[in-house]
């Protein structure tokens, strides 16, 4: 391979030189293009068009970049929907998954990233089943197994989870997955359609670069659109929302997914920022961020008290997590020189590699500087 | 009074003097400021500072913006979040209203924004209540009454409901009421703390101008706080979000309203917007606004088939409501004639004035073009 296929990617992002950059991971850099089309949005749309760019485009934004967002994931048209926030879109996604169930527990992948085992712990609670932590590794399942909820990237390990695999343990049992893409949206190819996957959420502000807290997105496939229902039930996602009828009739499709007026700012900065997608091939980003993280753990492997957390093999995201016994104060240390990772107490550091604007300098840039601060 | 106390304050606004702008009701006008600071927003804070701007403001601008917020509607600070969709808070508020209740019914205000009713429907179809839409006039509250919910300005006639004897009917009878504010904030000064309102939401789309689809606010009174527990237990909410904890411990204060990551482009574009207010005393925009809506109403009173829905005395927000037979028609003649407004279906016509940026020419204008088409 060519070691840098999408080198000239680089120059899409509004990018400081002096920066490494290594929290993509948590805040994705902003594409160039998201300024001027903010502004174009404050300005034109809102400032002039006023209430007429409701239908204008508005409206249905949300299901037009939710469609934006499914061709990443693999998602056919008119599955996926941009709305609420990662947190929202999982408790649609389990209440409507456990709905009417007659098994009697909800699993969920024990190392989960909080919000979504606190999201579970709630639906749990709401529908009176049981929940049970368990090892992605010995899952357990069992045909009182109403649905399993797990990340395809862990955020502390880095380590992706078999997505194939898993889909069909569960299956074979009879329970529904609901997948947390969070961190492999925009990492690598995911085939949610040809899985039959059953549900999806993820958020757009990590790898996608949607901006600071951009809406989320919730995957229903066609087939499961008929029995979804969620508790949520706002009015956008009415059959007839002008109507303004008295009772709920949810929309046939995917949009019976959405709540509340969509959040058209960040909703039209996250369009923008996914324009740099039409130019790239998610292969190429998986085979860069492969080699960019085998790089810096190749550079760091061996450097004094550092232990790494993220597999050596493929079967891990774009995100190197080292332990070490004092991460907060070398994670400090590390962005005041302006190499910026992030720390996860207690003793992880993180180092997010976007394939899209990340090079090889910035890995051996922040190795060295590792390396010198040890 | 002085005919326009607020004349000066439209300069704040970019709104082109060729159209007269009816619709703040539905989505309020862009301050000037907004547009630039959303660029600072996109190239400084999150391309320049990136993930470093969560611990420089980010994090806590919920409850900043919230406590902006909450002057405007009499309540102290630390008591107003800003965050989600005002469908997603009337859930938690509902949710949370009802919980641990021995009693069985909900009553909604039967001429409700839908989007109330569904979910106060969905609340009580998750809670086991009965759920019972009845007459503002006639509540007939019972203790057997957990929650009452209430719009503040009805939406399709703009009519006031008065909120002091409505928030003591509740409370004679021992039920929470909860208040959907979302169009009468920044309307007319509201008294939530001196009133003992149990909780509230509101949208800042509207008259305060937050933008379109920004995020909406939540309104839980320090007594009550303790006492909130609602379902979405997202991790922004949780008392030390950041120690990743396994398990769900409710922020002491409002935050545990909060539920997933804040979408910062809309919520500073928000701050932004609210800087007008700074600059204005509420009992001015509410004796111009019964001023503008009382001339209009005035003046297309005795148009030919015009019906005025919206109350002649003060019991109104700042809305004028018109039935007409041929009311989708006429709207698209004005609208085409630079007259914005809206429509509701079947009959009604909107006209929204918002005393900040609103004249009394724009009335004339709007009364003029409307008997022309007549």
């Amino acid at each position: 391979m060519n070691r840098d296929p999408l080198a000239h990617v680089r120059d899409l992002f509004d990018l400081d030189d002096d920066v490494v950059y290594l929290d993509g991971n948590s805040l994705g850099a902003p594409p160039k293009n998201v300024a001027e089309r903010v502004q174009e949005v404050v300005k034109h749309q809102w400032g002039s068009r006023l209430i007429r760019s409701w239908s204008e485009g508005w409206w249905e934004a949300p299901e037009r970049v939710g469609n934006r967002v499914g061709r990443l994931v693999g998602a056919a048209a008119g599955q996926v929907v941009v709305c609420d926030s990662t947190s929202v879109n999982l408790f649609k996604a389990l209440m409507a998954a456990v709905r009417s169930t007659d098994r009697s527990e909800i699993v969920v992948d024990a190392g989960t990233f909080p919000t979504d085992g606190y999201i579970a712990q709630s639906v749990a609670e709401l529908t009176g089943l049981a929940l049970r932590p368990a090892d992605p590794d010995r899952l357990d399942l069992r045909d009182t197994t109403a649905a399993v909820l797990l990340n395809h990237v862990d955020y502390r390990t880095g380590r992706l989870l078999d997505m194939a695999a898993l889909t069909e343990q569960a299956h074979a049992v009879g329970a529904k997955v609901v997948w947390d893409l969070c961190h492999s949206a925009g990492v690598l190819p995911i085939e949610l359609d040809a899985l039959g996957v059953d549900l999806a959420v993820g958020c757009t502000y990590k790898f996608l670069n949607g901006g600071p807290g951009s809406p989320a997105f919730i995957y229903v496939p066609t087939r499961a659109q008929q029995g979804f229902h969620q508790p949520l039930t706002g009015w956008t996602g009415h059959q007839v929302p002008f109507a303004m009828q008295p009772d709920y009739t949810p929309d046939p499709g995917v949009s019976r997914a959405r709540v509340g007026t969509p959040d058209i700012l960040s909703m039209l900065a996250l369009d923008a920022a996914l324009d740099v997608w039409d130019q790239v091939d998610l292969q190429d980003v998986r085979a860069k961020g492969l080699a960019l993280t085998g790089h810096f753990m190749d550079l760091v492997r061996d450097l004094p008290g550092i232990e790494v957390l993220t597999p050596a093999d493929e079967w891990r995201g774009h995100q190197v997590s080292l332990r070490h016994v004092r991460a907060g104060a070398l994670m400090d240390a590390l962005i005041e020189r302006n190499i910026i990772g992030d720390f996860r107490a207690p003793d992880v550091l993180r180092f997010g590699f976007a394939p899209l604007y990340n090079t090889f300098e910035d890995a051996d840039r922040a190795a060295t500087t590792l390396k010198e601060l040890l």
